[in-house]
């Protein structure tokens, strides 16, 4: 007997980006995984058991909830944002490659706004052109892999945004990826920091590399760097879709 | 006498993947503006004005968006995906910046799914770990510049996301696109052309690049290419949350 597994996206906090898909979801769950603070933003309701678990976690939430799967259940397992950027759906992956039956258990990816969608929306079209999306956490690479990446995709003038700038484990760390940045887009170069998009701590602040901090930035913090080409019109920032002159070949 | 300019995504076709406040903007507005088979995806009613226009008129369609807000009119300027991810957000901004008076009118964006992120999650987790965005249309950039993307990506070991892969004005470029990134990336590296996704027209192959031929992409695709690390587990295609062995500093 096996049960299926749907792995969903919140979107960034709002109910107003969740998409419908999702919530229909969750309201066929009979099993609601994930961490903590993502969970409580699922409305309880009979019939639906809640498995709350911390951050650190993840291969063992999703193996958990590939067992309930497995025993017959309708598990939602639920990231904030879209679950397979840097979050939830690559951990379901990693977990149902270690099994013996791994196309036992029917699983689906549900999209949803990722934070940088949200952040880049907020603040104008910052990834209007080409762009990539860098995790800065070490937890899963070296930081070396890290810098390689921003000097790539410096060189290559992507825009670029950059998750999980900083967590008290890597005190020291983004602003060393200021100064990388710095060193190699230079001062002027526009980036935004924007907070808790789309909840009541939301807060948006563009700003010069020359200016920025590392203290701008927090757990709930996701960083837009422009390209060459950003600029502002009004309070707004974009980035043209034309070609960028600065791209270096 | 201003009226408002919202710029929205509509996800990349199923009814399901549109946030509810997209669909409360539609709602509110007045004045719906848009290529054809987007717009022709919002219920007409009462009230809604629709201005239809052609693929090739982002530039026009923005400038007229923004008469009609400031003539007083409510305006939702649609894309299909994200506005903000090679859409209409920069259009918009960019015709903003040739006004005499750019912070006149309010302008907000509304982000949604984009193609990329429900390719994604129908292949499984492709993009999983770093990832970037190209826009493969030299519209409005030089080949040159493609080429340059797509070799620091790969160098970077960034899994990518190409859109426009394929269009009638460009015949020969996909087929060269496949050569370099089988020059950068190796014959191994797994590719998932998805086409038309959440559509009645949907269709998802995974295949290696030795396998890639330019005819597995139309205009309706989005490719994504994985990194070195991105592999199968039954059906499904991801990208570990690890770090990469192949990338190079």
């Amino acid at each position: 007997m096996s049960g299926r597994l749907v792995v969903a996206g919140l979107g960034p906090g709002a109910p107003g980006l969740v998409t419908p898909e999702v919530d229909a979801a969750l309201a066929a769950a009979t099993d609601l995984v994930g961490y903590g603070p993502y969970v409580v933003r699922v409305a309880p309701r009979p019939g639906l058991v809640v498995h709350a678990s911390d951050n650190r976690e993840e291969i063992a939430r999703a193996r958990h909830a590939l067992d309930l799967a497995r025993a017959g259940r309708s598990v939602v397992v639920v990231s904030s944002g879209d679950p397979g950027v840097f979050a939830m759906a690559a951990a379901v992956f990693e977990a149902m490659a270690e099994l013996p039956d791994p196309g036992a258990v029917d699983v689906a990816v549900l999209p949803g706004v990722t934070a940088m969608l949200a952040a880049a929306a907020r603040a104008g079209a910052p990834l209007g052109h080409d762009f990539c999306a860098v995790n800065l956490s070490d937890n899963l690479k070296p930081f070396a892999v890290v810098e390689a990446r921003l000097r790539a995709a410096a060189a290559a003038d992507f825009a670029m945004a950059l998750y999980n700038p900083r967590s008290k484990a890597r005190p020291g760390q983004f602003a060393r990826v200021l100064d990388i940045l710095r060193e190699t887009c230079g001062t002027d170069r526009l980036v935004v920091f924007a907070r808790a998009v789309s909840t009541p701590d939301e807060a948006i602040a563009t700003v010069t590399l020359g200016e920025a901090t590392a203290e701008m930035a927090d757990m709930r913090t996701v960083v837009l760097v422009g390209s060459s080409t950003t600029r502002r019109v009004g309070r707004h920032v974009y980035t043209p879709r034309s070609a960028s002159p600065g791209a270096r070949g």
